[in-house]
């Protein structure tokens, strides 16, 4: 006789593993129940269905081959019952029932199961500011609200906008409302940088400098205190420490949660942050009670922390696995390393294992290597600047992360997979610098991206490559009292650095080309530190190599050059 | 004093070297000999050369800030001495000394070093038939040769041209003549298939009906027997076994091999098909001499064997090696998984580790999975469909290999290199399943190609899903007395079945949709082999397995579906 199989919560875990369950378990009675109507749909899409990229908010809930994945669709194409509109208010694990309510016709009822699936995702933070109940105040907590935002934009109700929180759904949304839709956009995130946590400052500021080019207003460092309305109840602005800002329109993405709190009623073990706790086959403190998706904690596999991991994809990875093991098979989940991708206009930015601001903080031994390579052959056409940055751990050589910020065509996303596969496996700077990367001058460079910025790595480490920090740098350009002994030597085309002198004046910014260097070492400065500084930073390490040489040990690096500080938003001459 | 360290070889990992050793043993006297008065270029570079995209040679030997890497360069900016035009007579191995000529002047002389680096590279393979030494004939060997067939085309003494030799650089070459310069172009290669060894039968149909729809005639499976020209001495054309190609011009493109006489000579252990043995710091059986690039012999990770790897980018990685070793510290090279990537017009093919052939040649329980999958999120304005072949081995459940063909953007990029880097270190096919694909719906689905292609694997392996064979289904349709029992079932929308039911008649076409064989599976044959078919092989999967849970095990997956036997140019309705 089939057993029964309840999954709560059908939007990406639930759905996967209820139909993979009834692949390996065709006899078994399978049933999702989830409050919502609308289920099964791709959630990241959203910004994309906002803007008007993707037309239908249908198309997020539709298999590739464009049928509609609603209840009729899991029953006929699927066996799999799908109860929507239907609220878990609890689990009995005694009884081994869920405690329902149907939204429409109130009736309650309990079904019983034999394992139960929780996959009950997670839910946006609310700031507990005045005003999120006003009209036209939204988060992105499902499909509903999105479809509400882009009716409102497309009646023309909105001129003005603000986001509040830049996370990835915070720049995600800024961008959709400004691009197609041309709503004048201000994003507010009280953190000094977008992405914290995620990202390294000087690739916050990178993505910071693309926003601000493409008219979004970006506030950072700077609280959202209130929202505020007319007598209609209708939003009009939102207030910061600092200023008010106009907007008929205000999305709220300062964060998700997991939701967890049926599990934790249940007596079932929850982490203090709400992350439900689950062994690496998805297994809750109670053995008939799986847990798959943004509800549950899983290790980091570079910190060994638990952690909150809220991707679409991992939920679906998890709800297969989930499946084998609720079918009787085993397969292991044993964690994450934290691959995050992201579109902003026509950049590109994304991420893998941990920012370098995490991997002090970690504790670890952590340094980072810069760089500003071509996303492809330097002289094929079309060829383009990507910015990395490698943080790695000077004493086990271990790499600990990878960001990538570049064009938005896919050459971030080659290397940050790759890397995450490495980093994923413990992976040290060797296995970086030979890494087998396919190439041709259209996909790549003989030495790709990712090999070089593990040299870089490996010559920092050895002692070969001494930095000065980007930021420290940038104050000093503003500054110059900052560093009094500090002079730039600029090794580019003296046609590159003349502007450069010619603006910041002979006594900071020194030009010498760097093939000239090994001949003419002897004219420049032994009394002052000089910051070495070319377009990418890898002319300026070979000088600075070769200045050691000979006994000229007084530079930095400026790593990443030109590339880099330009995208941060440096003030330089044109 | 600083040793003498001398390096034969001036194109990839002799400069590689070179500049890497002269920064970590400044004091050293570093010397490259180099037979050509050309080096240091991207050899990879010259069919974008030819076609034009790259418009002066120069670009493929200058570095990415726009400097030509000449002798004068190497000497002025990395304090290499760079002797051209010098070709390297043999090594005296006991004098250690190396006997040169100057080809200008006719000089000859002995130049001494502490440590030899034998970066000699590979040449073309001459086929022994006549009239290889026509006018007109050329083999791509270096940059010379490059910039005369350009020369031929820019002046319009070029309007047909036959390849010979269909493997990566014939197909670049076939594309560059047709693409820009509208040369009536012919590829011959003696194979049945383009890309012989490299990818499988599939992949290599699907590169054919390329070339075909690009106008370029693809003759495989035919012998190259003759150059054939005029009283002058002219080409006028290329005879195979079946017919005589006009031809204005021939390139000559069957293969490369490593240039490894000197090596021989001198009594260094060397391959019999002629690849120079090296340890894992690449020192050859002389201590005191290493070697680097395509010249060598090196592991392959899958098989244990050892290979020839010829690629400019492991050249870079061995370059460096070779001299960290030389230089005095460690660093190995471990050996290679054989990844390549190569654009073909619109199109991206690439592969890493080993085909399905290959694997089974070699002896492992192969077998494969085939998938058509988008390669960012089906409902991304300008999502694409790619298609992926992964080798495993059933036995061990290890990734042997990894095909892609898609467009030409770099999404078979990603896939292709984070697969070896798995492969690499031996992943199994859950490894596949679980591996962390940043998600964002601008640059992949919620479910990877590559998860998914491993997803197939992991189904196959449990006897979940039983496939058909492509080229047996494509050889069905040619002719069905071949099989007498199968039919197609075709679960695809009713609109999209209803012309090939038309064509091919309901005896061998039958249609039920995707969504209705739960409720109507008593209206199919049972005895028949019903062939599954859908246009990516999901749906078809999943039919397999609601129709053997009803005891109808009567059927056969074609994975990939509509859009592999499209691409492999079946003749299909439209």
């Amino acid at each position: 006789m089939g057993k029964k199989i309840l999954i709560i919560g059908g939007v990406a875990a639930g759905p996967k593993a209820a139909c993979r369950l009834k692949r390996l378990q065709p006899g078994w009675d399978v049933t999702v129940v989830d409050q919502d109507n609308l289920i099964s749909y791709g959630g990241c899409g959203i910004p994309y269905y906002v803007c008007g990229d993707v037309s239908d908010e249908k198309e997020l809930r539709s298999t590739s081959f464009h049928m509609v994945r609603d209840e009729k669709f899991f029953a006929d194409a699927k066996g799999v019952t799908v109860l929507t509109r239907t609220r878990a208010l609890g689990i009995d694990r005694r009884a081994k029932t869920v405690h329902v309510r149907q939204l429409d016709s109130g009736k309650e009822s309990r079904l019983p199961y034999d394992k139960l699936l929780l996959t009950t995702g997670s839910s946006p933070v609310d700031l507990p500011i005045p005003g999120t109940d006003l009209d036209g105040v939204f988060t992105i907590a499902n499909l509903h609200k999105a479809i509400d935002i882009k009716e409102r934009i497309a009646r023309g109700q909105v001129a003005k906008a603000v986001v509040v929180g830049g996370g990835a759904i915070g720049v995600e949304m800024a961008e959709a409302l400004t691009d197609l839709w041309g709503v004048e956009t201000a994003l507010v995130e009280y953190m000094p940088q977008l992405l914290p946590r995620v990202i390294d400052r000087e690739f916050a500021a990178m993505l910071k400098t693309q926003l601000l080019d493409k008219d979004v207003r970006v506030y950072t460092g700077e609280s959202a205190t209130a929202i505020v309305g007319d007598d209609n109840g209708r939003v009009t602005g939102v207030k910061t420490g600092k200023r008010t800002l106009d907007a008929d329109l205000v999305i709220m993405a300062v964060g998700v949660r997991p939701r967890s709190e049926l599990a934790r009623e249940a007596g079932l073990a929850v982490a203090p942050w709400g992350g439900i706790k689950v062994n690496n086959r998805l297994q809750t403190s109670d053995p008939d009670i799986y847990a798959a998706g943004d509800c549950v904690a899983v290790p980091h596999l570079v910190t060994g922390r638990e952690t909150f991991a809220p991707f679409g994809s991992l939920a679906n990875r998890q709800g297969r696995i989930a499946a084998d093991n609720i079918a009787g098979g085993v397969s292991l989940f044993n964690g994450v390393v934290g691959s995050f991708i992201m579109k902003a206009f026509d950049s590109c930015i994304a991420a893998t294992g941990i920012s370098y601001d995490t991997a002090v903080a970690e504790g670890f031994d952590a340094d980072c290597s810069l760089s500003a390579p071509f996303d492809r052959a330097h002289f094929f056409p079309g060829a383009a600047v990507a910015v990395y940055q490698m943080v790695f751990d000077r004493k086990t050589r271990k790499v600990l992360g990878l960001q990538g910020f570049g064009p938005a065509n896919d050459s971030v996303s080659v290397r940050i997979n790759t890397a995450a596969a490495l980093i994923a496996r413990g992976a040290v700077i060797e296995d970086f610098i030979t890494v087998e990367m396919a190439y041709s001058p259209p996909f790549s460079s003989a030495i790709d991206p990712i090999n070089a910025a593990a040299c870089i790595a490996d010559n920092m480490c050895a002692g070969l490559l001494r930095r000065v920090d980007t930021d420290r740098f940038l104050a000093w350009m503003d500054d110059f009292s900052r560093e009094q002994d500090w002079v730039v030597l600029d090794i580019r085309h003296p046609q590159e650095a003349a502007p450069y002198v010619g603006k910041f004046g002979p006594d900071r910014w020194l030009a010498l080309p760097y093939n000239e260097i090994r001949r003419r070492h002897q004219e420049l400065p032994d009394d002052r530190t000089m910051i070495i500084f070319c377009n990418a930073g890898n002319r300026s390490f070979e000088v600075q190599v070769a200045l050691d040489q000979v006994g000229r040990k007084n530079s930095l690096v400026l790593c990443g050059g030109f590339n880099v500080i330009r995208r941060m938003g440096a003030d330089l001459p044109v």
